[in-house]
């Protein structure tokens, strides 16, 4: 099959071919249909998170299912899917409890000794998180990917796979948002507009959206948010402690920097929770002001939005076919594979970019 | 009344006469008849924690309430009543969803053109937290005492208005630790011996005791310490991820520094909470790895156990009466009001050293 290989950092992708494997038992193939180029991707490339090449990136997938495995119940072929890069085992102590994002059952990939899911020029390539969506097929375990409704646009569903489950997830399992609660979203790129959008889905009060460009909170505006406030007029915690007068009872890291995730936590309320959804660079240390915490407030990591991937993913869905939740307003063009090294182009300028690679049949 | 006046930082408390005024309508006026000596209050008299004098300190008391203001309906003349540092005002945000602790309407204090409660040679003398316990006599709002039963020893009573609620209200109403999760507890002395009383209470699985000194360690597993760890054999965080295979799923921080706070983070599991009891200098910052924020770790704050006071008190003093509740062991000895700087020299020599103040009738 056709995959963009990564081969080291800052150089570009090249479209290659890439060996795929057959199911295991508990394994589907899935023909890829449209796969998102996202950040994480972007930082493999950049350096910013040290993967070695050759590899295939990519990890916001939907397609159609063509091949399970003996044992595999969920899906069959010609199931339409969503992956899920946090696979889970569903049977240890953080699966049974809920917590499927947390999994890190080494079951679901296959042994060192088996043959690869991957190759290239006949060697082993391993699967960047479990996926590899950049490629015309995926060979996933059961447990990454979630049959959804066939009515379901496949380059929307693709966008479910991270940013948005990532972003409503946030608001829906970490922080458990309840109606009538404010709410303060740092950074509105897809995972943040995701997280505005899953605000006003639960019911937030004031959701107050904070960017550095006013074409973006103007994005975040149709998204949900009540209040707008620009990074650039100054600093974002004290803006928000005045608009509120105190704080706000939740706030989202959505970008991944120090000190955004710093300004998360100062903007709470007494009894805030500050929910740090953006990956910092290796090495950085967040700082915390001891006295802050000391009056109830807290700050928490979200994975992949504590995603229960089975359950959330139908949800969303049906979210987006009620037309409560947003897709078609993040994706700002679709993209044949080989044009893929343009869309890490456009991330790299920064406003809102997200292009969804689509396969034609 | 006698009164233990605090005049200066490093200076020893003077045994003096101070004036108090009479309850307003909502106010109670106490006959103190035990009053715990706090680290918290030591604080102040090192510097740690700047407050001016001259000053009545002292927090953790209980005694007989022998007059009260015409609107009080929660407590009558002859009352035992355990005192309350963070008194409430009921109908606040904070008050009404069950987070008494972070109250902060200033309702319940004197406005500034009304006498004081407390005078010192004619001149208005401020509250220490709402109480100023070593004295004779309290004067308080009456959301900052609860009646308890008579049978409760009032020694004893009086360490539930300050290291017990604090310690056990942060492993049942902070942390909320479910049976069989394995708990750590950092610095076995009051505070988090009563946090491993809680635990043990909660029904945690494993509760891992954590000190420098052996003999309060072994004091700890008095109080239901199932393993022990001596901070001196290497690094703690390190040790809890060996023992454990991992990390635990919470966490109590009970001396109040960086280091061991910081530790108290990096020694959870995935998902796994630290909760934050100690009181840090001010300036300090704690610091977190932002990728075991990321896999769904988080850091809060306890304040004063996050206490429901009219709820939790009761209970407390049935666990006493039951058994279940040490506080017997963690009283060192008892005191007259005019020994109380060698109490203080007592808690800087550091092992476990909890007078009681007591006052005779």
């Amino acid at each position: 099959m056709k995959a963009a290989v990564f081969h080291q950092v800052g150089a570009p992708l090249v479209i290659e071919e890439v060996g795929i494997s057959k199911p295991g038992p508990r394994e589907v193939l899935i023909r890829t249909k449209a796969v998102g180029v996202c950040h994480s991707d972007l930082h493999v490339i950049d350096g910013s998170f040290p993967f070695p090449g050759p590899l295939v990136l990519g990890h916001e997938a939907a397609g159609v299912v063509e091949q399970v495995g003996s044992e595999v119940r969920s899906v069959k072929p010609g199931d339409h899917v969503v992956t899920c890069l946090t696979v889970f085992c569903g049977h240890c102590e953080h699966c049974v409890t809920g917590h499927l994002a947390r999994c890190v059952s080494p079951e679901t990939k296959r042994d060192k000794d088996e043959e690869p899911r991957l190759t290239y020029v006949q060697k082993p390539m391993p699967q960047f998180v479990n996926l590899s969506g950049f490629a015309e097929q995926m060979l996933v375990h059961e447990n990454a990917c979630v049959a959804i409704r066939r009515d379901m646009p496949l380059d929307r569903a693709a966008l479910l796979g991270c940013a948005v489950t990532t972003g409503t997830g946030a608001v829906f399992n970490t922080a458990k948002v309840r109606p009538g609660e404010t709410v303060a979203v740092i950074g509105c790129g897809g995972i943040g507009l995701a997280a505005i959008n899953g605000a006003a889905l639960a019911g937030a009060g004031r959701i107050i959206a904070i960017d550095m460009l006013d074409s973006k909170l103007e994005l975040a505006r149709q998204f949900g948010a009540t209040d707008l406030i620009n990074g650039r007029d100054g600093d974002a915690a004290k803006q928000v402690m005045e608009l509120t007068r105190g704080g706000v009872h939740h706030s989202f890291e959505c970008i991944g920097l120090k000190q955004t995730a710093e300004q998360a936590f100062a903007m709470l309320a007494r009894g805030g929770t500050a929910t740090v959804i953006g990956m910092l660079k290796p090495g950085l240390k967040i700082e915390l002001d001891p006295l802050q915490l000391l009056h109830e407030r807290r700050i928490q990591g979200s994975l992949m939005g504590s995603n229960r991937f089975p359950v959330d993913m139908p949800r969303l869905v049906d979210f987006y076919m009620a037309g409560k939740l947003k897709l078609d307003e993040m994706i700002s063009q679709r993209i044949r594979l080989d044009q893929i090294n343009e869309a890490f182009d456009e991330l790299r300028r920064g406003e809102l970019a997200r292009s969804v690679i689509v396969f034609n049949d």
